[in-house]
């Protein structure tokens, strides 16, 4: 009995898996239809193409953002589920409403692509990445109590995520709460936090954390 | 002879798993598309931009409808893919039939979220919603006849699937009915049924069905 | 040295399964963007919603049509790869030539929706099957030659594979000529040729072939 | 411990791959909306429509090469995940690097076959390139340090996969130069390049490299 419901588990886990790599897979593609090609009317000599280019790179700028977006809960989602042993519905439909913030990215980019001044624009982007945290804290809570996690996990690994979450999250609310004095701020206030947990995760963790090497490597990637 | 069957019919079943998960994820993220940003012609301030966000509410509880049925009949069809020990080429022409609805519903969707106000809309999207569930019955039925169904199923899961669809296929009935009252009713009955399924499962299943804790765990996602 | 070998070009027939699944499930379900909501202008009654439906159905015939072309060359390369045991860098090749061809099928469908009367559309549409036949043709001819068929599979099955090729392109070419007299003839032959395939595959191949049950097990899906 | 850290990172890599084939996917389908069913206004005969889709086929070189684009790419990005062993989160980020641009290919492609003639789109388009090979180069020098390659990769595929990259980019620099003149000089080029790669390996590898047939095959597909 119990070997039958962990082979069913497993597999959906696997499935979960396979289903999320799926949506963030279109999803990230999908953002690139926001750098729209220039309207060939407009367009009669290399330079007018040129300037044309040039004026597109506050939308390259919002495309890159997202990308990053979507890399980061893709690579926090992935840690959640190699580390789960099993999964039920109730998992399963958490991850579903996860995903469905993921689908929801293309649009928010869009939103603030074509709005970048407006401080509402920046707000929808801001609450579909807490949606994001939410959700995924949420599905950690939610195992953790259900005793999901394999039990080869490192033992601190409950704290760690926790406090990830919670900083990370705590610095896009900073960096969203900049638009009161200039969208823009909090666009490379969102950038910076994104490249400090993508290029150099360590700067940010590092503060808050004495995790020694060892054990960190079981709780990434 | 038979191990190279079951190897084949076995990478069949995992390639039938891999491109039911690739259609959901695009069939899910392609749903976003009904979410059109608002024309910057019509937007002078935060003002204009906050209104003709409210204006898109409507689209947004169809967006959301939508990805839950997709996450339910996704969840269902997994459900019986992990049971299935082994495959052959009906069924796989049976669950191509199956994606080719679920394909659909980006259209029945964005038809739905168009013309909110007409029946015919709210019974498109209704038929799509019949179609998925007959042929998933089918999918069932015919691999139950056909003894693909793995030895480690539990005993009753016939019945309970079989219910499972029965029940679903009702309520959704009842509910697209209400729209010769009003479309409205139609839709928040349909969500309502949806929620239930996704949220707590275990209002309606409860009602019909004296399965026990057990055995509900290998039955469900 | 040669479990090195078996074991990287291993994982490449899964990941080459992996891509043609991914290629797939996007051709397929942008398929349905040919399904265009009618426009809200000319939309001013139910009636005129049921019939703008009722003008979309040569386009949702269109579409079936498609769905079953990816359906029966997603089953036809799927049976491949189930029995290729290593693959080389020329078959990876071939495989992205045919799933190229895949790509197209989207705009080819598109063409035919929209020029449904005109003998070219009918006729771009017949040689992407013909580039995917040929294609499928060329990947087991290769593979045959180069030895990457498991030990497993069936005797006949290179006979088989090859002779199944030749009959359905055979009648494809049969309904295409059919476009010289009217195109919905050839579209009605088409449909006939994979309706065939898909539903009742013992009927075009009980005609040519002696093959016994047990044996076709190994061949098919 | 160290069998732990294995699951997870071995899992990590199965992710990747999985992310990676899901973004291919999506990108290579995306190519095909370039080439836009001809409007019906303008089409009143078959002679029309002929001409029109003559006209289409420069966009059909730009899709063919494009397509191309993705799967050398493809090939390249499968040759190193397959010899990887482990994974950290940096290499996780450099592949999400990689694909980052991999989502740009729709766009630069698309600019290319609208501004066919001019300069910069072609220039754009081979930045492109040369940011994915960079990409490239830099996870396996990447992984290499930080000896993730697996025990039973060949002595001598470093040099290889190095020496690859380094010739494929000098190429297609050369090929890029040659738009001074003519960009037409530079497409044909570009599409020569990544013939030869594609259909004639030998020819380029064969002049620079005294490999033995033996040890190829390890480090190809």
């Amino acid at each position: 009995m119990p070997s039958l419901y962990n082979r069913v588990a497993g597999q959906s886990v696997e499935r979960l898996a396979a289903l999320s790599d799926g949506i963030f897979a279109v999803s990230m593609t999908l953002l690139v239809l926001d750098l729209r090609v220039p309207a060939s009317e407009a367009i009669h000599s290399e330079r007018d193409l040129g300037h044309a280019l040039i004026a597109l790179l506050p939308r390259l700028i919002i495309f890159l953002m997202s990308v990053m977006t979507n890399g980061i809960f893709w690579v926090g989602q992935q840690t959640q589920l190699n580390h789960f042993a099993r999964a039920d519905r109730n998992l399963a439909w958490i991850h579903i409403a996860f995903l469905c913030w993921i689908t929801l990215t293309p649009f928010s980019t869009s939103l603030l692509a074509e709005y970048i001044h407006y401080r509402i624009a920046l707000l929808v982007y801001w609450f579909n990445i807490v949606l994001l945290g939410a959700t995924l804290y949420w599905s950690w809570s939610y195992a953790t109590r259900s005793q999901f996690i394999g039990e080869d996990a490192p033992e601190d690994i409950h704290a760690a995520v926790v406090r990830r979450i919670g900083i990370a999250q705590t610095l896009y609310a900073a960096g969203a709460a900049l638009c009161f004095i200039n969208t823009y701020y909090s666009i490379a206030a969102i950038v910076l936090v994104q490249v400090n947990y993508a290029i150099a995760p360590r700067f940010c963790w590092g503060i808050f954390s004495r995790k020694s090497e060892n054990k960190r490597g079981a709780g990434e990637i």
